[in-house]
């Protein structure tokens, strides 16, 4: 079963839509603050109602919709744990599962090197990679505790790991691509198909990337599921 | 199993990817032609082999990318019959199946309204409806031998007669929507689902759409698969 992906064209940043054929409950995981209600709405077309949302990491570059969408719907959040997602129902950990609808679960997967606590998620054949997997490349590593050391040895010893035809959805994609597959990155990555740990640290070393604008706007907004810190 | 869902930004137009989890078979619909090798990318990052490119009718909008598909991949392309798509493989009538991969098949619906050979494609429990019905809405029938009194029995009839849970998948969303049911369209579609025959006519007369910029460029170049007429 493919999730339905939608997409935010500020930030270029997937959510994904979990659901199976004839069951009512639903995930989304990454969803964005300002298309809470586009969420809802195709929740509502679908017949769905939101079991649970979760967060692959604490966003630099958006703000989620999370809290906003439990409290409207009464889902569950789930962020990783060390994450700092204080208000978060679940903290999330490596090898925990999450079950929903009918026999579906969840398999979390811890995956640092992005941020520390970055987590995928494994959904039957199917992992949701947040920014530490992208399509052909994989999240920057120079920020929130990122380490490329700590990113190649989850993306090669964990993820790699998985069967070659689990679909990869990740977080972002900034060149109109959609999904690929564990075993075309493991072949075709232009960062880690084919480097070494150390030319691949020494890569993401040299990258020199702009500071995201909203780094510190979002990552407070985040750690509070994207609701008012009054609230 | 849900399609994967790929989009023009400059027409707004929907094209999808049907496969299964372990099996190479895979079929476009409405693919668009500057996102030719955009799709090819993607059949190649999923292990997948295409095997039909169909059409659910000769788009005025955009101009499909079947015919060089097809060349490239030897995949089959398949057209309604009765759109003028001469070079097409297969010439396609209401009630056939196409098979593919593994006991997989789609079922071919006559919905004629927004074009006269109009159809909709029926794959598990999806339906592809082309510019016949859209979320919340429908495709006009001003022009290419449309008709509103026949898109209103195509809808009311043929589509809304599919199941409630049935996902309808349209060929255009112009406000960020993805994917409905039949349930929800029968129910709250601001056009279809609570309007009298005579209404629905009268609406679509009173909506005085401009004429396509593209328009007799696109139908010639769609009635050849998108491919030059001197190929």
């Amino acid at each position: 079963m493919n999730p339905l992906q939608l997409f935010d064209t500020e930030s270029s940043t997937f959510t994904y839509l979990l659901f199976t054929p004839g069951q009512p409950d639903a995930i989304l995981i990454d969803p964005v603050a300002r298309h809470w209600e586009r969420d809802l709405q195709q929740l509502d077309r679908l017949g769905l109602q939101l079991a649970f949302v979760l967060e692959t990491h604490v966003h630099a570059d958006h703000v989620t919709s999370a809290g906003k969408l439990c409290g409207i719907t009464g889902a569950k959040s789930a962020a990783p744990t060390g994450c700092g997602v204080g208000p978060a129902d679940m903290q999330l950990n490596d090898g925990d599962q999450i079950a929903f609808a009918d026999g579906e679960k969840i398999c979390v997967i811890h995956t640092p090197g992005h941020t520390a606590g970055s987590m995928s998620y494994v959904w039957r054949d199917n992992v949701f990679t947040g920014d530490t997997l992208l399509i052909d490349g994989c999240g920057r590593t120079d920020f929130q505790s990122g380490s490329a050391d700590a990113l190649y040895t989850s993306v090669t010893t964990r993820l790699f790991s998985l069967p070659d035809d689990t679909r990869v959805w990740p977080a972002h994609d900034y060149k109109g691509r959609s999904a690929s597959t564990i075993g075309w990155e493991k072949i075709h990555n232009a960062r880690l198909a084919q480097s070494s740990r150390n030319d691949f640290i020494a890569l993401m070393d040299s990258l020199h990337l702009p500071r995201p604008k909203l780094l510190e706007i979002a990552v407070t907004a985040n750690q509070n599921l994207g609701l008012p810190h009054n609230a």
